[in-house]
């Protein structure tokens, strides 16, 4: 699909401001794969699509992790996770998107999980450090984004982790998971 | 069993240094037994013996570990966990104690568990807090401990989860699923 299709298909989908943010991440997760040797096309679907689902009502989100056999533990955690398997959803069904690794970074874009591929790590670090974003902390990854991918990562699923514990807010188990997953790699490579 | 001669069972097994971090644990958890309703006598003796297993060498914890059906995710996190669920283990083979209350507490009083007893909190929260502790955060959570024991408990998983990110360690998924419980159950009481 190409991107200008893909744009005006996801510009449908959400507000003028998530639309830009979309686009910073498209940026962002282009010029990450092209650094680290991720295909740049499924890169740049996946940052256009990865929100898609975002202002989908709750209770259809609901309904489709509930029929269409997501983790039912999903509904125990904050909504905002939601949009993630249930984007990966509808750009399958919906967009006709039928690359299981674009729709894995769509659907791991928030939690991450055990064995994130290269392609939804770029997606989960875009989302992250697109240049729209600003909140403290995300500078020192972007900077940390430039030269080392892995450790960019593991700084922005620990700045989550201690984002939601400054709120006394639960923690998805797939992101720990996903933490403790990146760490040993790490201390394995190191 | 008195506590003379429970003191007397524990010197023994550790040096000088983790001897008056012991008194000081059991100080602590006496007194936070007395303010939340816990039997007194149960941690005192859970405080004598929560580091019974401490400087046990640590192929003898792991042959323990593996013989004795303890979890053997333990052994691929940091061998610090060990000593608890080996403790519980040693002190009711060795010292003879049988009330499983009490035992419990030394087993979970590193890693925390989902739906961890008050005796089992007064125990871990007595651990960080005890006298002659002296790390950063460890005020905050002596403060609110006096007047609210659940929310220093989450304090103090929390200043432990920020803790190993800081040194990129890994973080034994009891951990947050104690953290992820604990913080349930006061949403539920809000």
């Amino acid at each position: 699909m190409k991107r200008d299709i893909a744009l005006e298909i996801v510009k449908k989908q959400m507000p003028e401001h998530r639309y830009l943010h979309t686009l910073g991440v498209m940026e962002t997760a282009i010029g990450l794969a092209n650094q680290n040797g991720v295909n740049e096309t499924q890169a740049e679907l996946a940052a256009i699509f990865h929100d898609y689902a975002k202002y989908r009502p709750k209770a259809e989100m609901e309904q489709l992790i509930r029929m269409k056999d997501m983790p039912a533990i999903l509904l125990e955690f904050n909504s905002e996770l939601w949009h993630a398997p249930v984007g990966a959803y509808l750009v399958e069904h919906e967009v006709g998107i039928t690359d299981g690794a674009i729709l894995n970074a769509i659907r791991y874009h928030t939690s991450g999980r055990v064995g994130m591929t290269k392609l939804e790590k770029v997606i989960y670090l875009a989302d992250y450090i697109e240049p729209g974003r600003h909140f403290p902390g995300v500078d020192e990854v972007r900077e940390l984004a430039k030269n080392d991918f892995d450790r960019a990562l593991i700084q922005a699923v620990q700045n989550t982790i201690v984002f939601l514990m400054k709120k006394n807010q639960p923690i998805y188990p797939d992101t720990f998971h996903t933490y403790n997953d990146l760490v040993l790699n790490l201390q394995k490579k190191d």
